[in-house]
């Protein structure tokens, strides 16, 4: 029998754990789920036999030391500055281990270690870092391996609502960490366009989208993610001319979002005074000159240059910051009062099913002829729980699990799912599982 | 014989060393200069017989433990961070000290130890903070004592180029750190207006400007400057309706600076690519979006909706922002491009003069009246080495000593100077040195 630990027993494990216990019997698994909460960890077993939940905390020692006693696999979920305590613990006794986040440079040191022992850690098993290394990575090797030259790459991922018939105007709500969502971009951010550097900061990025227009789902908007460098090397792409990573939400969106960045209303840096006695109006307000006889509407309208009857202050109006309500907190930074107030509006209701798009566009030349690939992957969620999200992020961890647990994959060391013998196996299983790419040859259009 | 140290023979000693060495002989002093070049330290001395040169290192205990040998008065002109350092000693041997840097809660630590041992500390005794403080204090008292209720207080200081002939746009050039310049702004800016809290992020700073009519100067813009509030207790000002500070410029240079924040050329948390080979133009085009048949004048133009022949435009072209000059750096970030290329024009030439501009202003209900009074004085340069800045930056530490070595000073403890004890001697002293401030009653505006 085989024994596999899932550490951290929240939402974003439930699609993880419900696909180990339902595969336990037949491949002879047991799956002990560990969280500080083991009531919490009981829910998730729901019965089943081949199930144990634990209490389990990493700040204890005891609990750190229980991981050496019999594992075959160790799976944390658990925030991402926890994971190099189970992965010193999973190194030191060769336990092989998975994770859905991001390596870094203190985990990567133990790849000796991992290496002298037998066995394997892999990590950015996820959706974004996951499916998209793997997603690439497959179409890009194939090019390089026929002898093609890349010229250019561009990758884009949204977590979105599925298509409904709503009257939300943002066809937009929270399906993931909504912090994220309110911070997202702030930074700098740089990528390749015709071999050239270009770089956009934080106040233009909202204003700077692509339309993309995927078959099937038709027109996104862009708009890019922090570093594009940083995959030169992760995906073997120095020298190509176009380097570009982003992320989609649906038309009209940035434009909109834009105007709380523009107000300085995502600033996380500092904290606004009288929060508790504050309305969604006031705190627009507070950002806007002070002018007694004039409309809050008209000042940021025109503050902003926007007509009044405009989308961008319909999509407000719409989440209510106009409206004479309390916002409801007591403190706060602006990116935390309005995460407050956007989450209102932005709350996925039990019905509600969200959606996740992930496309991929390559260029090439075949000889002299510039060829140009797409690849692109949607999956909508079945409700508020069962989420597209909770789907595209557990199945890579949940396949690759299999595939380890049944000996078919033996990763040696620290990695990510960017080379072959990791990549192929996992997107076979993950097609197995209704998360499958489809790929098109488009004419390339002139740059 | 009196005792006086100065530590730090930099360009911004200058006024006061030299102060100190024409007072010495009427005075009985003896005016030790430290630094760790201790030739530019002579330098200084510039052979006066009552002036002697020393290393002094802040880093060497023994340079450390001299200062407890015998000074009646340690003048600290090292970069701000040192001052902690000697301030512990003057603290422990009871040692009178001044400063123009801002006071911290660490050094405010040693009050009571100042006290005990009978001496006194000063901190923010320069221009901005230094006489900002006292001569604002010196009317906002006056407004109080008489039994008026202060309802708002605006104050902003600029440093500036003297009036001339030149065909500088910007009328503009450094005269002090242009790396902070260049930084100027960045975080947020909180103040209040009318009784409301008022935010402004970055990217809206240079837009939100005020126009500011100066009698005899006439007319200035100023931005708002980080944080205001944090003068509600300094100035005993909690209740006020409007507290504002800000910094001047010359009509027209926020909208044209407001350029380089937009396209993000004033970030300073990451580095370029290539910057060896970036010529201005390109630096300028790493900013805009790709789009080969254009020209970069054009993409600016239209990104930042500029009139093409617009004062902005004009302005970039006189920097030699578009010219296919290199940059002259091997990296960088963008702000430190940015300030590498501006000093190629904006470099303070021998013979050209800058110019401090200072303006209160000042409303209080007399009664049921509301009363207005405006106070401001501008100081210009002689030169580039003997500026406006180093005059009115050293000056009042130079007045100061020669108050506290006559006796006429006695502050126990840690102080800046917003007390009576210290503002009405030392700005009395400094009228006498021509920093003068006009002050006049006003119509109150509609607000």
């Amino acid at each position: 029998m085989k024994k596999v630990l899932v550490l951290g027993a929240g939402r974003s494990s439930s699609t993880l754990i419900e696909f180990l216990l339902t595969h336990a019997e037949k491949n002879d698994w047991q799956v002990v789920v560990g969280d500080l909460d083991e009531k919490l960890a009981r829910e998730k077993i729901n019965g089943y036999e081949r199930g144990k939940a634990i209490a389990f905390d990493i700040s204890n020692t005891a609990h750190q030391d229980s991981l050496s006693s019999g594992y075959d696999l160790v799976i944390s979920m658990m925030p991402a500055s926890f994971h190099i305590h189970v992965a010193r613990v999973c190194a030191r006794h060769g336990i092989n281990m998975l994770t859905a986040s991001y390596l870094t440079d203190e985990i990567k040191g133990l790849n000796a270690e991992f290496e002298k022992n037998n066995a394997g850690l892999i990590m950015e098993m996820g959706l974004d870092p996951g499916i998209d290394h793997m997603s690439a990575m497959k179409v890009l090797d194939r090019i390089r391996e026929a002898g093609h030259e890349l010229r250019a790459f561009e990758t884009f991922t949204g977590g979105l609502l599925a298509p409904n018939n709503d009257d939300n105007p943002w066809e937009y709500k929270f399906t993931w960490n909504p912090r994220n969502v309110v911070l997202a971009g702030q930074g700098f951010v740089k990528f390749i366009q015709e071999g050239r550097y270009k770089y956009i900061p934080y106040q233009k990025l909202f204003r700077r989208t692509e339309v993309i227009h995927i078959p099937e789902y038709g027109y996104f908007e862009g708009y890019a993610n922090r570093d594009s460098l940083k995959y030169l090397d992760a995906y073997k792409l120095r020298g190509i001319k176009t380097l570009y990573r982003g992320t989609l939400r649906r038309v009209g969106y940035s434009k909109a979002w834009d105007v709380f960045v523009q107000l300085g209303a995502t600033d996380d840096t500092y904290e606004l005074h009288d929060v508790s006695k504050m309305t969604h109006r006031q705190f627009i307000n507070s950002f806007l000159s002070y002018n007694p006889d004039d409309s809050i509407e008209l000042k940021l309208a025109h503050y902003l240059k926007l007509e009044l009857e405009s989308d961008e202050m319909f999509k407000l109006k719409w989440l209510g910051m106009f409206d004479e309500e309390l916002v409801g907190l007591d403190k706060g930074t602006p990116a935390q009062i309005l995460e407050h107030i956007l989450k209102k509006k932005w709350t996925i209701q039990p019905d509600e099913k969200d959606m996740i798009v992930m496309w991929h566009k390559f260029e090439y030349y075949e000889g002299k002829e510039l060829k140009q690939i797409q690849s692109y992957m949607a999956v909508e969620g079945e409700d508020a729980i069962n989420t597209a999200m909770s789907k595209t992020v557990g199945l890579p961890l949940a396949v690759s699990a299999q595939l380890i647990l049944q000996g078919k994959m033996n990763p040696l060391g620290v990695h990510i799912p960017t080379e072959k013998v990791i990549y192929e196996p996992v997107l076979s299983e993950l097609e197995s599982h209704g998360i499958t790419f489809t790929e098109c040859e488009m004419e390339p259009s002139a740059s």
